[in-house]
């Protein structure tokens, strides 16, 4: 193959998704002015945290995500959207393996303001 | 039912795009900070366009949509995503029936800079 002069593959989500196994680890896989489109595979429980600056979107790809909010649950399956608005906390968890496409400004951070062991900044993948 | 007090329910993309069948007119199904995330049917081909002050997101719900460049097509299926890059002419085209969803800052014209007769505002959907 010979290299395009400008970059006209569309980037297939579920390709990404297999190029990686680890959980809870972010993969920048687009970017949109200055925000970044990620996927994660996660599968438990995460923390407790909030963004303070950015509302955060999720689209849940297969699997099923419970993000719990103070105030109640949230439950998405595959295709369904929600956005935890700016200085919302939030905790997602999974009871089975569930890959999630992430967006929101770039250099957000998976943990928020909690930090703490789980932190980790978004990697790109190929 | 009652109304919650916070609106837990998430979007699911596909009962959105069951609300409507009018082609290339965008709906507005989520907000996130000051961007929108839409979706829109098309079928045909589009006006050649550009969005001068911003990138934008394609993802592809289900059937295939041909962005055309004026270096090179893109070919999108299911579960891919292409960003056109800002001030990059595009024409987008469908040889069938296609549902995708888009993601730029709100306010932003389905027909760029080019205007014309297919210019719509995006619609908000319940």
């Amino acid at each position: 193959m010979t290299a395009p002069t400008r970059k006209t593959a569309p980037v297939n989500i579920a390709d990404k998704l297999a190029q990686f196994s680890d959980l809870w680890s972010q993969r920048t896989i687009a970017a949109l002015n200055d925000y970044e489109v990620k996927v994660a595979k996660v599968h438990g429980e995460f923390v407790w945290h909030e963004h303070e600056d950015t509302d955060e979107l999720f689209l849940v790809v297969s699997g099923r995500l419970t993000i719990q909010l103070r105030d109640g649950d949230v439950v998405l399956g595959p295709g369904e959207i929600y956005v935890v608005p700016k200085g919302v906390e939030h905790c997602p968890k999974a009871d089975e393996e569930t890959a999630i496409l992430l967006l929101e400004p770039k250099g957000t951070l998976n943990t928020g303001s909690a930090g703490g062991p789980l932190t980790l900044a978004a990697v790109p993948l190929d």
